[in-house]
């Protein structure tokens, strides 16, 4: 890194395309390393200078360039933030196909540049999938112009989608071409508890084959995932009672394009749930109205906060098969406990939910305080549980700079040296995003 | 060319991975050409040797290696044939995400190799989205293991794109991991006459708006295709006084969950449509029996059929914006006429017809008989028309070796510089399907 001369601390915001194209070229030619930056909400440090980068903000680059109703087709610049861009739809009738957390700060340069995931994935696909076109300044400062508006164009490479995902490293987002979708006219939810994990699955096959189309998200909560929220007050739902002996719990919700027919659907669907013997789950509870259909959300969404009041969170963004989302939970917990750290004063819980329609598990291992020790009795022990079941050790969240070393449990070595050849094309002099995505 | 000096008229048909890889590697060192070779069912010539390149043919790989129902993750040989995939999953309730004309003969791999569109692109998006692995036989025989079966993993490039419709060049694709969809229980169809070709994307607009999840096809037909298509006796729907005056024709198709809610929905689609004043159509028909919904699409089908029974066809595959379909049409007649071609014995019809979802035109041009005449007063004549908006000059069918020399209408010199530097990195000898996709 020390052959960058870059003035640190220093953030360049261009207004235009043009301008980013200025100032990389300038970069490259002095060598100087660039970082370029969204929102700054990953969870990765990709966004962030290692040592003396150029930071390129995006965020005066917030022109909605075109939308096409008929088409569905939004054009816009780089630094928009993803919520914007759902307010311009809104009236329009159309929506993101993406839908995150942290969608008030984030922009969709940087959510392209991240393949970011989120709770919309499992019905609308991914941004491999739903962005149709990127403007695109390389390392050298040439604008790459494929920023079509066209849902289907077979000539020659898809270049753009080498972007989707790299996180910055082989280049900057400056435009971006997405197909919206048309906005659903209902939505509705249901959770369940479930007496035994083993019958997720069967569960969501079920789930699948009845809401078919309507599905829109599959959401594993487990046992003890659950009883925090409940505890620290996130949302409010089933009977005490009623969830006695539940294992775990899933999360089921529906959008459509007509609320009598949706709800005659899951109507359905639960009813033949409870009705069959033996049953797949003890007890349903569906959203009755919007206040119980936010309260159910507030389940799934108030862990992460319910963690952070329990202590500190030790977080694995992974994806393993979806049979085996227990056995990780469960032989991570047996681990730390074989290491004596499952103790009050150690680590407290090991919890885990997540997306099961994208195979996607949020591990956290939640402890009293950061301490070596838990961290080395963590690490590389679930990357290897990971790689042990071909998993992904970052299913959303990416790489960046956290998890570089990390690469290999996930990615073979003929894949790593590809990646090499692809960022030394792009990049000889190594300015792009440097030590993010792959290790300097 | 001539540095080749492959065997020509070789087929070579290895039943594995490591035999494609070791067939690469022998030729990659005494610089044969390869062409990898599906079905053969390519309109372009990809799959053709230009001069005495080996042909490696995946045919006799044809193994299903796994396939789990509950994330509908299917791992499949490239040589599986795509009506056998259909067949295999069925009894699962899942389906292929894509589906041809070519389904009985084509293979996956060539599937994936020329990013195959296709009738259920509208609903289930591209195989960029939809492919989540694969295996790939590197020009010097390296095996590039990619072929996860994780929906999500943002660990690094994600490298299998590049392959996606690269037809060949970078690579062998020897298996893919695919996302299969849930089979839908029910389909239903509507043909529309409309007044004139104005109405058709507020039709668009309305009918996305009232199906939402259900559309599973919106298909463009001009009245001189539909009556070409009756002439020829392909399918039999409508009325002839009921589609006096009927500039074109859209046939639109539900795929869904429940039956008697997708036909509430289209009738009710319907009934809006007719009473409406001014109603965007003359009239429509709704498919009362699995009979009449075949004959409904069998009209659409038989296009292709009924252009061959007229005479020679010139088929542009392009995408334009939605708007320009009728433009592209009429500007490609008037240009003929103007060159004194629109005559019995030379031009005898240009049509138009296809997937406006996608905003995929199949412009036809139907002669007595392929003449240079004609052909010279097409292009680059209908490339300029397609570059003028923006359009792509293969929506679907790839550039093969038939469109190399147009390439440049529809990408600009930064994309096909950066296309050629990606084709040296993964294929510095050139042996790689040499001449297809970028000119030798």
């Amino acid at each position: 890194m020390n052959k960058y001369h870059g003035r640190s601390t220093t953030v360049l915001r261009p207004r235009n395309t043009k301008e980013v194209s200025e100032i990389v070229k300038h970069c490259n030619e002095r060598r100087i390393g660039i970082v370029p930056q969204g929102g700054n909400t990953g969870l990765v440090g990709g966004s962030v200078p290692i040592k003396d980068e150029l930071v390129i903000s995006l965020g005066n680059m917030t022109n909605i360039r075109s939308f096409d109703d008929a088409s569905g087709i939004l054009v816009a610049d780089a630094g928009c933030i993803l919520q914007s861009l759902s307010d311009y739809l809104a009236p329009h009738d159309h929506i993101v196909p993406l839908d995150l957390g942290a969608k008030g700060s984030c922009q969709i340069g940087g959510n392209v540049s991240t393949n970011a995931g989120g709770l919309r994935l499992l019905r609308y696909g991914s941004l491999h999938g739903s962005v149709l076109g990127l403007e695109v300044v390389l390392p050298d400062g040439t604008i790459l112009d494929q920023l079509t508006t066209l849902r289907k164009d077979n000539t020659g490479y898809d270049l753009k989608q080498l972007f989707i995902g790299a996180e910055g490293t082989l280049g900057i987002v400056t435009g971006v071409s997405i197909l919206a979708a048309s906005a659903p006219q209902a939505s509705n939810n249901v959770m369940l508890a479930l007496p035994t994990f083993d019958n997720v699955l069967p569960l969501y096959r079920e789930v699948k084959r009845q809401l078919s189309e309507i599905l829109s998200a599959f959401e594993f909560i487990d046992r003890r995932a659950y009883d925090l929220a409940v505890k620290h007050g996130q949302g409010r739902a089933l009977n005490e009672s009623d969830v006695e002996g539940a294992e775990c719990f899933v999360l089921v919700e529906t959008s459509g394009s007509k609320r009598e027919h949706d709800e005659e659907k899951l109507n359905t669907l639960l009813e033949n749930l409870m009705e069959a013997e033996p049953s797949l789950i003890n007890t349903g509870v569906l959203a009755s109205s919007p206040a119980q259909f936010a309260s159910l959300w507030a389940i799934r969404e108030g862990l992460t906060e319910s963690m952070s009041k329990e202590g500190k969170a030790y977080k694995y963004d992974i994806s393993v098969p979806l049979h085996k989302f227990k056995e990780v939970i469960d032989t991570t917990r047996d681990h730390l406990q074989s290491k004596g750290l499952m103790r009050d004063d150690a680590v407290k819980h090991v919890v885990g939910y997540g997306h099961v329609g994208d195979g996607n598990l949020h591990l956290n291992v939640v402890a009293d305080a950061y301490t070596p020790e838990i961290e080395s009795a963590l690490e590389p022990f679930v990357y290897e549980l990971v790689a042990k079941y071909k998993g992904s050790i970052s299913a959303e969240h990416g790489i960046g700079v956290m998890k570089t070393h990390a690469l290999p449990y996930s990615k073979n070595a003929v894949s790593i040296e590809v990646m090499k050849r692809i960022k030394h094309l792009f990049d000889p002099n190594g300015i792009m995003n440097p030590g993010k995505v792959l290790e300097l």
